[in-house]
């Protein structure tokens, strides 16, 4: 393989975790079509192992994805199939989410009347993610009540390698390392009383659902720019289109003014994941992110929401396609559930 | 070794893992008395590995331990060295920290004239915590500056195996598998500002300590009881006692109440950490497990805080004893430090 490099345009990289192999699954590199994928098991075992390295391995991941789009490595090709894949990061050591589209909190404030502070508009807002248990993109998604108010967060977020504490906007950029895309299920019904604790969210955000795939930046060409994704992030409820908000055009910090936030304190270990937040647009026509947000552009414009929150047996789907209509993370594909006690 | 089981009271276990190996260190068994140690690798390479098979691996490290006693493996046995010793989980995938010692929770609201909902008495409080940096017990921890308002928080932890969402009181407490001392470091100068913004902590709760071992649960005889540690949490601040207070005398909601919470609407992954909050008592007398506290009793007394945060320099170190005087978990002995940027 060490001279394929010079022969092959080495560009970016698409990585799956397929369900085998142990609690972190195992490593394949997947081909830009998402038809077929390849275990690396002599590059890296895991993701997380790959992320460890990640200077050092990733120029060998990205060796073999272009052998793949050149089908140079027939023996070993795998069909890709979605529905075999874990989370990216089964188990990932750091999950913090922004809420970084700022026009969708001014609204949600709006609707039940409280002034947003204006800090809101210089000084990120994050929370702190449980990430013990990440959801594969077909896996369901088990809760014990309806009454909880099941919502889905159609949102972006990136992996990073190691990032020092104290690390500056112009340098974080550099520590993005992987891109995804993330349903970060949200039990509206228990955060009024769970945020009223003082403490944040913990039960009333639930295990969130990954791609199935990640990308490395540079295989999103010229739509990663700014640290930000600049394409429509789209999810459908059941089948129907639900919104398809540009994931660039709004996001009033971008993903390397949210890890600047997030090591003021603290460094960040490799493989730590970094959330958007909801991905709103000021432009309603197309549509949101979340079912809270609608209800709340329901009760502004009629007194009152009329969409309901999700039921068992409901789907959610999430996915982002290229300026050529081509799919890039492969599609989140999740079905809430009555968990079984 | 195998034959050993049969020969040797087999007991309690307590383990550390050494800085050695790459970014999750290696699992060592620890003499009781914490004067020697020994690898595991033919039994599990990591704290994670052993806690992701727990049934299978435990009854191997408490043969080991029960010889170790014996000194029955002489030739491999190294001298234990609490500053070898990173935390013992160096990352982990969820570390969820409780506020357990209401009568702490309602002081700190009445100095600042808030009510304390009475819900706080049956609903637990937690938040939860970055663990993909994890310090040693003997690790510096920097900070970029003094006036964030540095502070020790004294806790008690446990770790578990896999908890199935909805777990119930009756039953969580078997999934204790580990114990262990924690320091929760806390800047008080950033809560404010932070809870304020609704999301909880992140920048005020940066990396927290470990104590350099982690023992069984029947390793601490009848001073585990109830989910309860019932032995006194000593901590000093450059030498001198800081407090000791009790930590099962006053601790509203056990270990097993915590887990029943935290798996209301999510399952636990192995190596889940949860912890007590600052370890508090009525007794006043027994002094505090953190500085804020203390400041707030100055307050109610005297209508000012006297004692200052911590500054660059200040040592905290933190232990618990038996009822024989033998320490149990190593000494916690870190040192705040300028971080360099």
């Amino acid at each position: 393989m060490d001279g394929l490099r010079g022969q092959l345009e080495v560009t970016g990289v698409k990585l799956a975790t397929l369900r085998r192999g142990g609690r972190d699954g195992r490593l394949a590199v997947v081909s830009r079509d998402l038809t077929r994928c390849l275990l690396v098991p002599g590059i890296a075992p895991t993701l997380q192992a790959a992320l460890d390295d990640w200077d050092a391995i990733s120029p060998r991941l990205a060796e073999r994805a272009a052998a793949l789009e050149m089908s140079a490595s027939n023996a070993d090709l795998l069909p890709f199939d979605a529905s075999q894949c874990a989370a990216p990061l089964p188990r990932a050591f750091h999950w913090v989410d922004g809420s970084a589209y700022v026009n969708h909190v001014e609204l949600v404030r709006k609707a039940r009347g409280a002034e947003m502070p204006a800090s809101f508009w210089t000084d990120p807002l994050v929370y702190q993610g449980g990430s013990d248990d990440l959801l594969g993109a077909r896996d369901d998604v088990p809760f014990a009540d309806e009454a909880w108010g099941i919502d889905l967060e159609a949102e972006v977020a990136v992996i990073t390698d190691d990032v020092p504490m104290g690390t500056r906007v112009e340098t974080a950029g550099s520590h993005i390392k992987l891109i995804a895309l993330v349903n970060d299920w949200s039990l509206r019904a228990l955060i009024p009383g769970e945020l009223a604790k003082g403490f944040g969210f913990y039960q009333s955000k639930p295990a969130t659902s990954f791609s199935p795939v990640v990308v490395t930046p540079d295989e999103l060409g010229g739509a990663w720019r700014d640290s930000r994704i600049h394409l429509p992030l789209l999810s459908r409820i059941n089948g129907h289109e639900f919104g398809r908000p540009e994931a660039g055009a709004d996001m009033t910090f971008n993903f390397a003014q949210l890890i600047a936030h997030v090591t003021k304190t603290r460094r960040l270990g490799a493989g730590a994941i970094v959330g958007s937040g909801t991905v709103s647009n000021y432009d309603r026509s197309r549509g949101s992110s979340c079912l809270a947000e609608k209800r709340t552009l329901e009760q502004l414009e009629s007194g009152s929401p009329r969409t309901p929150f999700l039921k068992f047996g409901d789907r959610v789907s999430i996915e982002m396609r290229d300026e050529h209509g081509r799919n890039i993370f492969g599609t989140l594909d999740n079905q809430v559930t009555r968990a079984i006690s």
